[in-house]
């Protein structure tokens, strides 16, 4: 259907507060929504990532992947939702988690309301592994719902779960960059990228001992007891703010070449 | 108990960066609180401010406020929680409501993820009226949970809400300024707030007709029949950027005392 | 609208029985609702209040002042909801508690069987501070239900919470009679009301020790460790059954005049 | 475990007030605590009752029966849970309902919350079917959260449900005298009871046509069709206030026996 | 409605394998329901039956006669649901319980799927106690889903709850070859038709010590104490192969009356 | 740990029957305990398999593979949930779905039911993509109760996903035999299974024609538009029942593997 509202990506890409759903008012949402039926939602986390790595790393990431991609793409942005599902990392000061159910319905509600506007193609740009299955859950709760209330757009309405750190291209260079020593948690890549958003970081980077290597995931004090200084297998004193701004520019053309794509299918 | 952590505020305001939680480090967290154990956590929401109002007026300002109140006190502000209960606005384009039940239960979550790692002080500051109701529920459970599931510091741990748009300074200061015109909902005072934390939105102001009075509150659509451009009672082009600044030290005063005592009772 | 079905409270008042939805039959209902959108729930609490007050004080209260303002005006009281969200008082035996969700859920529900029948206006009166917040989070849950059912009445639904002790004239009667040592729970004034409806409780009062000053609520054994007796600052020694009719009398009065607006709006 | 608190039923019954939990203080249930572990939990419901049957037959008859068996037994009577598990007659109107997963939750908590205080047989006597396979269910809830919380007496918890309308003697005396005309709702057994109960009753009694004949129940609507009236095959005009004077003392008699000896096992 | 699709059985019974719902394809269903909207659901329970009875009795015995049911009708059968409501029974190693709230979104759900497709007579056939209280809870919950999403067929769903052990027919046989010896858990009736189904069960029978008497049942630590083998007044050495032949016949006949009568109603 | 209970295979493999839970006694569970920790969970769905594949593949699938791994192994084998979440798939009569909510109730429960007993290994062998997000969610879900409800086994839990459908040996096998006409949903690799279990289904296999292509999941609705004959991108009239063995074969093998690995972590 070439010619429905959401296959349409804007000519050209807004100014940076234009892209910011939370700078925008209701009527500029809703002449918006005559042009694009499409909506970046980013989700983040906000656990431990190491000693040396910031707590609030999945949030800021996601966020900063997401406004790029909206820019480039000229699609709305919502606010992050910044607590995810880091069950595994409460053994770990400072991790803020939401259970499973609690993000399944916090999902469903913000895809709900999306939906009730007229929103059809809802791209959640995610900062968090652990966030995926719990986000994909929530897709197909929110698909029922939809369907049950009889909103107008139920039969059209789509998500799509984009991590920006599994796109090919972001772990080939993560791979030619840092070879074994990204790991799985608190990684060089998402570290190098707060390095490059927040600056203030660089000084907390340190060396540190060979980190215990990646496994799977379980409850929170097997995660500890395993995993004693929060790094699965990962070096992040590897990274650089110069690489972070390379992360931010690969994911965001990555994940924009996913976007126009979802918005056209 | 006046030699108990909480009861001691640092001694000298941290960094801009060393307050946000989402920049620290687990480590850092499990130092701070040998020393305090309260912390901030911005609550807002993302919904319609009337024709010329931020969507995010309410997170934008709650996270304001918040990081003043934290970076006076020393106190950590956690990443905000951005979306809220706001199904009444729902019949606008562009607002993200969590349900009730939903928005309890991430604070719960939230508060029992803080209160498993020794915090005893949760301050939430809040910029949007529909979530208090739930919030205080959301207490109500948080210390039913961590009494049932045993936590260590269940029968000291203590939530407090803090609105800062009803703060007794602030609210002075809007009558000062607007008088009768302040209203109720997209009131100048916080429009203000947005313009100073956000240039940009200068541009959309615009003069506006006279506005429906505010009211009681019920559903979605009663809502906008009553309201047809989501304002209640409120001239929000009397706001400018330098109330904004005012409004923000106002409240971050107000705030600051009530977070001291809290810490301290 | 002036002239619809709510708008028109009834001519004159009914008797006694003829209010309690507890003694009508369907058809009655039926008939009822030709007439008039409206209906009153009391909603009470079972917990402790303090050593010499009745455990149902806040059930036996709210179904007082439900009854004599339905008979005022002429409109049906639904029988009463007899637990409340009193985690805190669980410290005490005999205390008998909804957890906030249930609360939640249980004024859902109800609401949503009277707006299948057609009520519109649904007036709580409340004997209870802690069900407050529970109680305003599920009329938002309820509107929002209401719309996704795609009930008739949906749009014109309408709930208000109405608590008969904070009605202004209830509060300045207590002030005059008691003053400061009024106090915020198991307060002389609700102790009046139930000597005036359960004169055998007479014979309990008799006067006690300073009571503990009031102080914010958390959970029930920070709640029982400051409040060892109960009361929060109250001298309920001061009550007596003539108090208790006047407290009556006035809160009928105050909240009468309340719901004929409500149904009038 | 003959010298157990809750098998040692006090030796003279309590005065009326005295048996009501609702009137008594906090220390009172502690003391009373001392003697016995016993409780009555009186559960009804708030629905149709065919054209000359009072909206809460349910509820006034599970209170009144539970007060006789507390005053002869000498065991309190907490306040009536009012509204029960009644969608099927949501079709009539003044018909009030929980959801089964809500009446679950209140059980749950109200059963949690007496257990806390050391309450160990929780007697719950019950005026409507609909209710019964529910609070069956919530028992179970509530067994497996005392244990999970690891409450003191956990394993000495024990509920026992109680229909007064299935005792043997009370059915076979409505069989003496209704005959199959007894049928199954709004049945004369329940509406003498009322009679007796509130004299202003009579006078809506009046002779009604063929009631349609029981059958299974199902959804709102289906019972509505095939019950017009809401009776089913009863003929509630035969009931007369002296039956319910009968009907409460075979009940009392009944469940009183049931009673002892759920405290003594 | 004697023409209606799920009045009228289908003349003659199904192959064995047509009878699953497992081994057919979406078409044969779509065709089945032009000629019946009839469905039987098996309802099992994995949990302890003794020293010597399987784990899986309940399910095993409960999709046995739901398959004889169904070819006898010529009603399809669907997957048994293998886990049920066996909460008091999980201090015995091997039981796998789901809550009540469990089961009944379980069987919510469950039935909600088959009215959607247009199935109005669910026939769920139980084999286990436990599940009763919730089955039924679970029914009216679905009828009140069906008719809030407006299902087409909401007004004409149905759901019948069968138990085949307490068909009168195979009481009488129990009682016939077991007298008193039958008890309530671990029966040799039950036990005797996994031998017909199961026969490599048969090595493991062996005589055992009187059983712990029947008694109500809370939670699973009383009951493990009560009955410390598992069973409820039970001697399941009685129990023989041949005996469950004639049990699964009795039971198939008994139930399939049942069904007939439930499809033609 | 390699001395711990679960760390040790079995020496020999069990009998057939000696594998299925339903068919030991609780003692031969408490026996087993000594031994292993470890137990397979066989989860499956009943939905639409395109117009020649059984609607119960996806459960007949994984019991048949967690069968052949559990005799394999010597490791017990639990009954199969047999319904999953397939929401996506409910445009198809005949499709039985859980909502992902319930699904993750059913696996939490059923999960912690285990582990109460000193289960610490559940290697869940899934026959259905669509469960995979939520049993992932389940999981997480899991580890926190079993945390909270200090269980003593809680820090050892441990529970995997094992699709075996995905294994790399499945696929290669899928991929030699069927090359690109393999596709995602009714897929000639699970039809040959089912070939090779149940031999009525031959007769239902017939030529097809193309299928439409595979794509992102969505709503029923969506999916039912773009998948009319329920199948996606694949080829079933390809599939044998010699094919069948092999995959069985092949699957158990693979899994085999998975799961000794993961007792011995």
């Amino acid at each position: 259907m070439s010619s429905s509202p959401h296959s349409v990506p804007p000519v050209s890409p807004l100014a940076p507060e234009a892209i910011r759903l939370q700078l925008r008012t209701w009527p500029d949402v809703e002449a918006y929504l005559q042009i694009c039926r499409g909506v970046i939602l980013p989700l983040g986390s906000t656990e431990q990532h190491g000693p040396t790595g910031a707590i609030g790393t999945d949030a800021l990431t996601a966020e900063a992947v997401a406004l790029a991609v909206g820019q480039r793409c000229g699609v709305l942005v919502t606010p992050a939702q910044n607590f995810g599902m880091a069950e595994h990392h409460l053994g770990f000061a400072g991790t803020m988690s939401l259970q499973p159910a609690t993000l399944m319905a916090v999902l469903h509600d913000v895809i709900l309301s999306l939906a009730r506007h007229g929103f059809e193609r809802i791209f959640v740009i995610n900062g968090h592994g652990g966030n995926i299955a719990t986000c994909r859950a929530a897709f197909s709760q929110a698909y029922a719902t939809a369907a049950a209330r009889q909103l107008p757009g139920a039969e059209r309405l789509r998500c799509r779960l984009a991590n920006w750190f599994t796109a090919p291209s972001v772990m080939q260079l993560a791979r030619e960059l840092y070879g074994d020593r990204e790991g799985h948690h608190a990684t060089p890549s998402e570290i190098a990228l707060t390095l490059h958003l927040e600056p203030s970081l660089e000084q907390v980077q340190r060396p540190l001992p060979e980190a215990a290597p990646a496994g799977p995931i379980h409850g929170p004090d097997d995660f500890r007891r395993r995993h004693p200084d929060g790094r699965m297998g990962s070096d992040p004193y590897l990274a650089r703010a110069d690489h972070g701004a390379r992360f931010l520019e690969t994911a965001a053309e990555a994940l924009s070449a996913d976007l126009l794509a979802f918005l056209a299918a």
